[in-house]
């Protein structure tokens, strides 16, 4: 394998563990963190800590970047000027999960200065990240795919290619992002109505995620659910509420009526009125009860 | 293992393959079906084939019934005469997908009898009923439950006990189905929005269904919304929004708003309303597809 | 002015009103309720008592009925030998809110004795038929209505023909009490969002009654709203629930998909579960508030 | 009266109107449009013409603004530099229907300058503009409605003061579009359960808007959809979905979950899908009869 020299900037629970596991591969890894302190645990690995997130493109072939949204993004890579820092034809392989809105703004900004461009947002929890078993959706012209594509071997336990417009990994990271939300909202219903006929969810549950619904995303939100497990969060109800606003934004930039994410939006908003921002997204159990009036 | 004497009312595409799992374990076995075709079949596997659903009860230990729906359980068990044929003590197994109202009728007209009474609905397809590989949700007295957990060895992969309460086993059911409807109204909805943006459903189901929803449940109803394969339906449009209607009514008898059931209600309707009883409920993609005005 | 000789069946809040103006007009009222004590206070006013429903029906040219639902009717009318009773060529005005399918079975029944139909919903509160002023829907065969509006002259401020078919008249009873349903609901929610914006609902609802909204139905229950005055009720949660019911049903039989019926349905069982079954139903502004965890 | 020095700008359908009428209470106004072409009308009727929207300011005690949404103000307030021609204590009154936010930032711009600022939303279409009987909801500090009030007479049948904070009037404009929107959709749903049932929405609609919905919302789009009159349009498509998103902004920073707007923005954005964007908002009954596949 070709060792790389490669920026990371966004080294929270995902970023992290996704640095250090370009760092294990054998990379040159210069690295950035809005807050200092990841930054110097990736240090001791071997990484490079940059002064700045500009300087981090100095140099590098590949710079990845995984952080939380349109904002961090907006601030970290289109104002702090990391993008004229980077050499021509370097690419920029970005994790998160953004607007289409903002996506298309990027793919512009890298194409005017030369740079490829690969939305590769992923899909997993912040140990699975670490232990390189995401599952990453990758699209991007095919150059800068051939370029992209070795790193994410040590990130991904499987890569799905999505095509040649980045958009459409994100569309696909969305669209992904809501069918977990309607997940845990159809458990927390079917919970409720169990419940009400004397039927513990832990029991109910049981059965769903042992058989028809034996998938990852069942079973780990079926688990919290079943224990009554919200605290401290997994997936915090308020980011929960962000990525169906993603959903409802994409939905409505090409007119798709979406009722499942209407009724998401105000199940969620239901669950942040009533001060559980902070408890994993699979409080939605608690709104159902509520509403049955379900102790 | 005891040879039982076993009734079998109900050999449509699940019961003709659940009896013949009864025989091939070496029990007795008579069958009833309105319809004589199947059972003739049966015959020819050993069963014997009783003159109407009332003689079927005679001599019986165990009697089995996998009927459709509300009408016609209470045609072929409560109006036919076969719960005055049976022998005390008997049990009647019953795997039908029924409203909470008719099984607690039921339960109270099998213990003025003085008859046994387990609820034992099924999860899974024609095909699945044959190869023995049902999930099978089970509740009732314990006495009765056995007399009856034996005889669900050959039909199932796995049986889930649920208490003594019959309504128990079929709650369970309900709430299963309705997140079976669920699952699919999901896929829809979030197939119209990459459809919407250029990512063909197929694409986009695959990263999905290998990944965080590698379930069956996805995989099947995903499968057949990838391929557009609707027709003939393994599971019609006009059964799913019954079950639907179940579920509805459950929540209902206990004050339990579910949001989720009310859209699928109306995306059922819609789909009804576009003359689509008979296609598979996964058309419910057709109908979001239709909604978004995508061709 | 001829003076009939006039049946009434159900002296409720609506009946004992109504029941009164056709004695004030001049007629020969022979009237029955289930509990005798209004029977009694009609009395005084001169009409005769039944013994029992059936007797209402002998002799008299025109039978009156104002029922609270399905089931009372099936009870007073279907089971009791009324229609028996009746003269040939008699006329049943049925002022019912009912089924769509309850009332083709009416029609049948009478027709089948040769008897007249007409389905008279009204819309009015207890006071309004008192004064007279009622909005009556009218339909049925020509002869039937010739007969008919008549009486109905005393009963309301306006009578609305809606042609030969009785279905067609409870079906806009149906439709026209979903709508109310809805203007409450929309109050329930504009007010919860003004309120969470430190607008009083009832400085926000005087603006709306006043100007573009300054009809009966926004008068009257955004007053309620307005003065949370819940209790006692003017219409019960519990009925509002019923008459919703009533709209889903008719919109099934014919497959029309109606989301803001299912939002109805599902934030009327939130306040049933509540406890607010008796509230009156303009307190499903409680609910909307409650959503928003708004004091 | 005083005759006061005023600018307006935005002189749309809705504000050429409302600029006429201050002309003709004999007020000294100097008009501002981004279109030429209705300032040179009103000239003819004695207003001057400013050359640019900043000198609008120069040298009035009021300035009035009738401009369409969030973008056009932001443009032509406060990017255009007028709010730095106003004298010091001029007052600002902008009818415009804007988003929360907007008017928090508006209300901050107009305190840092020492200029007074009055939200004063109407209700009412270009019609009732031009002849003064517009509902005007007004709020804003004491001293800078006593300058306001007197304006307003000759716009307004009635004026309905919100209190001190600007953003109460706005939140009444909202929540009150919402009830306009809620209303459509209800007439919508119930038509076309009328019309699967064999009653012409016309017939429907005459009961309704002729009894409990007597009301300019119901005549007036119960007209059109009764009418099929949908083009061309009094209120588009395309700014109801706007209106009914600004109610989904303003509950989703107070958390307050608005199923009917959910409901709402999906049908609305059904009907831009199908095309139907320059459409009055009152063909939503399109979308309805299109759902229950009603010809």
């Amino acid at each position: 394998m070709n060792s790389m020299r490669i920026g990371f900037i966004g080294l929270g629970a995902m970023g992290a563990g996704m640095a250090g596991n370009l760092l294990k591969a054998g990379h040159a890894v210069t690295v950035w963190n809005r807050s200092p302190a990841a930054a110097e645990a990736l240090a001791k690995l071997g990484a490079n800590v940059a002064k700045d997130a500009r300087s981090v493109g100095e140099g590098v072939q590949v710079l990845h970047s995984m952080l939380a949204n349109d904002a961090a993004v907006r601030a970290a890579i289109l104002d702090s000027g990391v993008l004229d820092a980077l050499p021509k034809a370097a690419v920029h392989v970005n994790h998160a999960t953004l607007s289409v809105a903002l996506v298309r703004e990027l793919v512009e900004a890298h194409e005017r200065r030369g740079l490829g461009y690969v939305a590769a947002p992923v899909f997993g929890r912040p140990d699975v990240a670490a232990s390189g078993g995401l599952n990453i959706v990758a699209a991007g012209k095919a150059d800068a795919m051939a370029k992209v594509l070795p790193l994410l071997e040590p990130l991904a336990g499987k890569v799905w290619p999505m095509g040649d417009d980045p958009v459409r990994a994100n569309v696909v990271k969305i669209a992904g992002n809501f069918m977990i939300g309607a997940a845990i909202e159809s458990m927390a219903e079917a919970s409720a109505l169990t419940r009400a006929h004397g039927v513990p969810a832990k029991d109910f549950l049981e059965v769903m995620t042992g058989s028809l619904f034996a998938a990852p995303v069942f079973k780990t939100y079926g688990g919290l659910i079943a224990e009554e497990n919200y605290s401290p969060a997994g997936f915090k109800m308020s980011l929960g509420f962000k990525d169906i606003g993603l959903a409802r934004s994409a939905a409505e930039t090409e007119r798709v009526p979406m009722p499942f994410a209407s009724v998401l939006h105000d199940t969620l908003l239901e669950a942040l009125a009533a001060g559980e921002a902070d408890l994993d997204w699979s409080a939605l159990a608690k709104v159902a009860a509520r509403r049955a009036h379900i102790g």
